[in-house]
């Protein structure tokens, strides 16, 4: 089959072998899968990420050296059942599933794999049990972002955003717009959305953020006070006095460079959660005696469960999630590559999504 | 009347005119005090830490180059009722209070204070709104330990410390104990207590503490597998697979120098709470990836809420909260200065109560 393949940290489109379906799993005709950031990330730096993913105690399970097909965020089509598989979903269904496939000796990371490979080829290999159907009607592509907005569903669920809370995203990447998406899925606001790029400020707005914001003007952390957060111990006693509770800040951190985390503690009011979802893969400095005179909650976020995962797909079949704002283009196997570059620019691309049948 | 002054950057036992209590104050008579490590940080470092509190909003009211008398964690007898007080507890009653006077224009920080004496003196002035009797029995010195195992209280009640949860404090100075204490008077455990001194170890031994650690001998991290914790996420799923949920690391920094963060990030196992009470006054260096692939959530805390205080002051006088094991001396206001001296190395003292009317 063909497929996109990342070999001596390039991406290469070639042909390789089909995948075959083991014991309890599917074969499947991938229909359409989103590039991540994670995947731009990992072209050049896998070896590095792995090398601190095994600093976390897990053993890695993939040699960078050897080939890799990336691609998790997708749907596909069933195709034909491996050996002991129920079959409860028939050949010619269209499914979506989280991105691992689980074998007896552990769970295989479908996308960063070296033997299950990812949706930048035309057939993938699933595990028979993870299979969600795709409901009637959603468009391929739309199913295909279950994964990434999943990501902004288990931010908000790991997250205090409540009636009480004013939600500031920073950063409208893939990951910031599916907090967004999350929050307005559950008829949560006030929304602040920040972000540097026109393009981007302007898909969180069509995602449903209520008040955007371009940091290079003002600072976003100028929004509390007009927006109920009391920003200092003072000024909550003050408003306890008078009655009223105050509101209280959540900051959803979705952009991951060095830097933003200590921006954040300076700027913040006192009691403020930050849900930090962008992942940052360099040492960075913070200062903890303002972060403890605020009291600042930091959660550090990953994934999703499974049950947040299904919970998004129906999200986006019951339309309380349109994916299709964050969309901007749809490759082929052969232009891969060329959206990776073109990724880099936030002004070009925001979520670039592969059909391995579409042809240069 | 008698007290110890911060004058100069330096500690002087000197006489100062009597405080008089306005409108909705007490005057009090000082029965214990204890010396707090923020107070030898403050000291020489007042300056410093008015600075970074100005950072976070909060308008300074105290001008260190005036002279300032430390002490927040006090019991006191009445002396005498200010103008226009309800006079509900009478003169001669033993009390407590949060060390803050309620002014109109926003509250004083009693301790750290140009105008508010605190409790290295003979007499305070206290707002009234504020006392807490004390329950009968309860010593003077007891009573005075009512603030510094809130801290404890607060940091526990921060956390999700509960039945599924094993415990580690690092640090077992009087906000590590107060921790220990708090975990034990809600019945939970394990509680593993870790602290390079002997004499503390010893004190967090006597507090309940279930394991202790010597962190030069071993890691305390080697406790978590033989207590239940799974490390890793794959631990986890197979734990779950087998019908376990695992328990759920939760860590008690109570240290507060720089690199204790990056250790503990780089020790726990995934899904773990760390609760930091322990104040840093320096930038400190994380690894942000390591956070995220750990979901790791961090809670700064500081201080305690009205009821907590109060709750605290009720687990003492009922005796779920033993605050004796803590107490390694009394002095009188003349033995301050060296007591401040003598503090510093954590085999020769823990919590050393000073006692306005213990003469040399």
């Amino acid at each position: 089959m063909r497929a996109v393949v990342r070999r001596n940290k390039q991406l290469v489109c070639d042909e390789v072998p089909d995948p075959t379906p083991g014991q309890g799993e599917v074969l499947v005709k991938t229909l359409a899968c989103g590039i991540c950031g994670s995947d731009l990330h990992a072209v050049h730096s896998f070896e590095n990420m792995l090398e601190l993913g095994a600093r976390t105690g897990e053993k890695p399970r993939t040699d960078p050296s050897k080939d890799m097909i990336f691609g998790h965020e997708f749907s596909a089509e069933i195709l034909d059942h491996g050996p002991g598989s129920a079959k409860t979903l028939k050949a010619g269904t269209r499914v979506v599933s989280m991105p691992i496939a689980m074998k007896p000796e552990g769970y295989e990371a479908i996308g960063y794999s070296n033997t299950y490979p990812g949706g930048y080829s035309e057939r993938m290999v699933l595990s028979e049990a993870m299979l969600l159907e795709v409901p009637n009607g959603l468009s391929d592509i739309q199913a295909a972002m279950t994964e990434p907005f999943a990501v902004g569903e288990h931010a908000v669920a790991m997250s205090a955003a409540g009636p009480d809370t004013v939600n500031l995203v920073i950063g409208c990447g893939p990951v910031g717009l599916a907090v967004i998406a999350a929050l307005k899925s559950r008829g949560l606001g006030p929304i602040v959305a920040a972000d540097f790029s026109p393009a981007r400020r302007a898909v969180a707005e069509k995602m449903g953020a209520d008040v955007i914001v371009d940091p290079a003007k003002e600072s976003p952390h100028t929004k509390w006070s007009e927006l109920g957060v009391p920003r200092t111990s003072s000024e909550r006693m003050a408003a306890m006095m008078s009655g009223q509770t105050g509101k209280r800040a959540i900051v959803f951190e979705c952009v991951g460079v060095p830097g933003v985390l200590q921006n954040i503690i300076e700027s913040v009011p006192v009691s403020t959660q930050v849900i930090v979802a962008g992942v940052c893969m360099e040492t960075d400095k913070i200062e903890p005696f303002l972060c403890i005179n605020k009291q600042i909650d930091f959660r550090f976020v990953l994934g999703y469960t499974a049950d947040e995962f299904a919970a998004t797909l129906g999200n986006i079949a019951e339309g309380k999630i349109d994916v299709l704002p964050a969309i901007t283009d749809e490759v082929g196997l052969d232009d891969v590559a060329a959206a990776f570059v073109a990724l880099a620019d936030p002004e070009k691309q925001c979520k670039v999504v592969v059909r391995p049948e579409l042809r240069a």
